[in-house]
């Protein structure tokens, strides 16, 4: 008499190094659902990779069909039980999603949405929210919330900083999908690639940019959302000081100095 | 012998029911311009459907082969006899202008633009501040101020947050048209039709969305258009608390809970 | 024996009037770097045009093959060995950068890109900066900074106001060119041309804009970059007061009168 092996528990978020690339896998199929134990998961394994000098860009990709279908509708549901009607679990659910989308942004690592399957609310959100996207050529996205008469307010945010506002809107009003042709022409994702071809793809992509100097990355990525926010004339002043610091790292002086002597550039990292 | 029949006014606005969808018709063919009698009716028309709850969508079309050639150029020429060279005429026209294009922004439900044929000046202002629009094939659209002196300035607030920077001052220095095909790659329309279904596309297209629940969409509509303005992390604070707050709706509890046991919502609009 | 004629050293940057539109040339090529002279020749030139009435559009174009490879490395590099191991001059660098790339923006006359070949970093920037840019079919487009180790931090302040925020951040995060079809995709440029037809074609859409009042152009170029600024209702307030002076110009007189009356409009320019 065998006994069926114990299932051991996957972590809703995993995490894989290739070379300088670290991979976070949404693994909670089919639906990849941000549950606030994958929020906290993905914001978990975020936090220790800021500090980790091994890893130079992040993916964020998905196990199975779904790249995310966004919050968990059961978990929220059940919390209609509590004695507040749920408001503050949905509070928390809600402060907990801001906060991940931000810390994508905020973090010092080019992050990359790896998307094959379809991303939605909340899901579509994660893939606006990160830096870059490469979806295979069967994806779809959509901010469906409308649907169930929750207007996806919070993945707006996001999408809406990505593509243009009558595109948005026509998401968010109709809840219907788009294809990832469209989601290319919108400005939502940046490549479309056979799924075949996803991984090696996308490591390659990143690996491309972990190549160049981490500090470098660092400051220019921040630069680029905070001088987003600002009038023209105090973008140029901020960023031309940032510049300035940026000249006077060693990783420019090398990169510089590696550039006029047509050799290739060692970073330190400083 | 007999005497022609007396012609009827046709008021400059003609509103029409089609199911849950408003239909608002410049009706002052061949220019429809955006005279003080047409933008006081539009206003009116769009007051009366703010608490009509059989209104859920609204619709902008036009009577005739263009959609609005903008401000009526005669009745302002009139005005150059006055006291004041027309200064207070054209005050008033540009204030009821303005107020006019934010009130389709400002307004609880959707508003989509429908096109057929040439829209310019206000008349392409019309179509950029509406939430939505879905032209025929053969409409084309400009903001030729430019040429004969006056600078399309105020349509341009709305066509510059629709479609990019270079492409708005091509069309404002230029004055040229672009034809429907341009006009999506922009980001000024959402769809474009044949001419022959243009009605039938256009009441489906608002149908589907009226099938929504009308809190939600007048909910998430407003809070798009004032995250739009805010920076990232305000635009978070704000929705995340949009979107608690209509998790506690009625219509999301019932919509949520009818996606979960698959059938179909019925909202109670509130 | 013949000896080799003196060189005349060439202004490195050329101007020349061809009918209404002054032609500035950058003439140092292979790269046509925006060295400290450049720069400051560049806006010597522009300073010259803003009163210079015979000049009513700006036409920005490039001697070579490279349209511009942006800042000079090799004088930057040299400003290593200074005490302040190059810091001041740097921040002139940048300052004078940041100058010229705003007084276009602020410039009163339209102002035109004319792209034949590679444009990065600041040539990048200085493409993103004007008003519109024609390019031939085989331009190609990078910000590649982060490849040597200095994020192309001001040239994104102009970048990421043309174009898509995903789509800056692949140039940025990656370095790579995107060619002109990807450019104007990307709402970068707004007409490509074949390389035969370069200059015509920009003559010809530099002589279409001279041909509209000075002033009008003016009042509504400085509104443009003004209103993009704004909340929409500040926008609004503005732009309205803006026409309503546009409209007391004898030039709006006379172009609305022409028009009504359909003859040529003849400006005054007041």
């Amino acid at each position: 008499m065998t006994a069926k092996p114990a299932l051991v528990e996957t972590p809703p978020v995993t995490r894989d190094m290739q070379g300088p690339v670290m991979r976070l896998t949404l693994s909670n199929p089919p639906a990849n659902a941000l549950s606030i134990a994958t929020m906290e998961a993905m914001m978990e394994a975020l936090k220790d990779a800021r500090n980790d000098e091994a890893v130079r860009v992040i993916v964020i990709a998905a196990a199975g069909k779904v790249f995310s279908a966004g919050h968990d509708l059961k978990e929220m549901t059940l919390h209609r039980a509590d004695e507040d009607r749920g408001r503050a679990f949905f509070e928390k659910t809600m402060r907990l999603c801001a906060e991940m989308m931000q810390m994508i942004v905020t973090h010092p690592k080019p992050v990359i949405a790896e998307i094959d399957g379809l991303a939605t609310a909340a899901g579509c959100q994660l893939v606006a929210s990160c830096d870059l996207a490469v979806c295979t050529d069967t994806s779809s996205f959509a901010t469906p919330g409308v649907n169930i008469g929750l207007f996806c307010s919070t993945p707006m945010v996001a999408l809406s900083r990505n593509v243009h506002r009558k595109q948005a809107m026509e998401m968010l009003l109709t809840g219907e999908q788009i294809d990832a042709s469209t989601a290319k022409e919108f400005g939502l994702v940046n490549r479309i690639v056979p799924k075949e071809y996803l991984n090696q793809v996308v490591q390659k992509y990143a690996e491309v940019i972990a190549s160049k100097s981490p500090l470098t990355l660092k400051t220019g990525k921040e630069a680029f959302y905070r001088q987003a926010e600002m009038s023209l004339s105090d973008a140029y002043d901020y960023c031309a000081n940032v510049m300035v610091e940026n000249m006077m790292f060693r990783d420019a002086e090398e990169g510089i100095g590696a550039f006029l002597q047509k050799r290739k550039p060692e970073w330190k990292g400083e």
